[in-house]
């Protein structure tokens, strides 16, 4: 839940100076994302998302994310699309904050995604794959295997508090991760972040994916296996198989895996467990006692990983060959 | 701001079953309103808000608040409407939680509000005091000059922290206010709380009227005193008398206020001040520090309460006589 800054009545008025965007009929700071501040804005002509950007996004990489938002939208993927402001600029400057203007997605996130979810996901994620090819911006992943532990040591001291025996536990499974992380996969864009509250639904019909904030470049197989993580188990820890056959039968529909990524998938499911539990553990540990946003429990992320350290083949996801 | 509950997948399922409302588009918590849950609903005929009561609304007021809007709604104010559910309620359960879904209202809120603005606050103030007054339900205030001191008392211990001598000045004004105490003034349904957040306008014209959660009977007067500290202060705090004689002539343009009321008004503005600066006070004293809500300062209140209390008639608010 975020509105970090406010918008006064002379932010408004720059935003009608800004942009070509009718008369405003609201605005209310919706809860929505965990790093920006949000408005949800209508006017005459329609509704929009006014992001501010705070100051945990690295305002360098904002072209990055709304080039991309715009190079996808073009290509029929289902994700906001930047605003020009009338000088022609998607970026602009309201409150002192970086600023964009969204057009705004009808649809409704899911709490517990059912496999026709996974199915629409599974599709749409590998057409946005594709379409990402020939989209010319470049942003490295800044929370991939050789970063994951740094943050873990920043929260070292606590995680004994956690679990007893965990700094054991995960230092060497950093070990292993690091050691044998796969190299030469298929790489292009990924989305990184691509958990149910990211992706909207109409009549269980996926009609947006949103938040592009930790979109870079990657292994795609590397973005399933966030979306395994994600989106196959239930609230009680198990795997929900059908669910994870759902969405990879419906990515390959689109975009069929390489052997290599068949074979890596295992690995890349550990790892990126290991990427969730280790931001989630500094969260957990970093978020004061009274705030509003409760933190996820980082042993979640902790029974997931064990999980695919069990899996011997890509078979056990569902993927047949 | 505030989205204490979640709403799930169920919760949404059983709001379309509840509610001829059509289908649903999108769902967004929103950062409206420190008492209860919000929610921004689109569906394929209207927008609504969703409001979940939390623990600090005492749920058997709400058929009080609710039939209140409806009555007010009925008689052309503008404010939100109850929309009832298909058994013909307009309370339900969400969540587990008492809710109620409303019409939603266009317009913004000012942050500083001008002349003009109090204008259309006087004169829709005069004609909700007017609309009430047939009326049934009855809700006393629970926050008026017999409950600041309780509430004062349980911040006590705080209060030298914000400023030393406060405990003594604000002892002696209780006194002097719960003496000197204002009766037999002309009584009805005030809002008790409108403040420029829940006023919304669109080209300067008032639009809408929120948040009735505060309302109860109590006199009319008292309502105007409320406003002349919400809205008629300058950021630095100087009273700006343009402004409360445009609250008060238009008021008077619907409704005269009797001797009586304009003779106690300065009194009651020290009262309002007061009311303000205990509950203000309190929330200070017991935000968590690391809280995404940030409380707002109690000595602004002070010095209003001071302002008032050099007032020697209502002429220095601008009202003629």
């Amino acid at each position: 839940m975020a509105v970090y800054t406010d918008v006064s009545d002379k932010d408004l008025a720059d935003l009608a100076r800004a942009y070509d965007m009718g008369d405003l009929l609201s605005c209310k700071g919706i809860a929505e994302g965990v790093e920006n501040s949000n408005f949800l804005l209508r006017t005459t002509t329609a509704s929009f998302i006014l992001t501010l950007y705070e100051k945990r996004v690295d305002s360098k990489d904002l072209p990055f994310f709304l080039g991309l938002m715009e190079h996808l939208a073009g290509r029929g993927i289902p994700c906001p699309t930047p605003v020009k402001t009338r000088a022609g600029d998607t970026l602009t400057t309201i409150a002192g904050r970086p600023a964009a203007l969204i057009t705004f997605l009808d649809g409704v996130s899911v709490k517990l995604a059912g496999p026709r979810h996974c199915l629409g996901l599974g599709e749409t994620l590998a057409k946005m794959h594709l379409a990402a090819r020939d989209f010319a911006g470049v942003r490295k992943n800044t929370l991939s295997v050789g970063d994951w532990r740094g943050v873990f040591e920043r929260a070292r001291d606590g995680a004994e508090t956690v679990r007893p025996g965990l700094t054991r536990d995960i230092g060497s499974e950093l070990d292993r991760l690091e050691k044998d992380w796969p190299a030469g996969l298929p790489q292009g864009v990924i989305h990184a972040d691509l958990f149910p509250d990211n992706v909207f639904f109409l009549n269980d019909r996926l009609s947006g994916i949103i938040d592009f904030y930790f979109a870079c470049q990657d292994a795609f197989a590397y973005d399933i296996a966030i979306c395994l993580n994600a989106w196959c188990f239930e609230r009680d820890g198990s795997f929900n198989i059908t669910k994870a056959r759902a969405l990879l039968s419906a990515y390959e529909t689109v975009r069929r895996l390489e052997d290599a990524e068949y074979e890596a998938l295992p690995l890349l499911a550990r790892g990126a467990a290991m990427r969730f539990f280790v931001t989630r553990l500094y969260d957990w540990l970093n978020t004061p006692p009274g705030a509003l946003v409760k933190p996820k429990d980082p042993l979640e992320y902790v029974r997931r990983l064990q999980f695919h350290r069990d899996v011997k083949t890509s078979r056990e996801y569902g993927l047949d060959r």
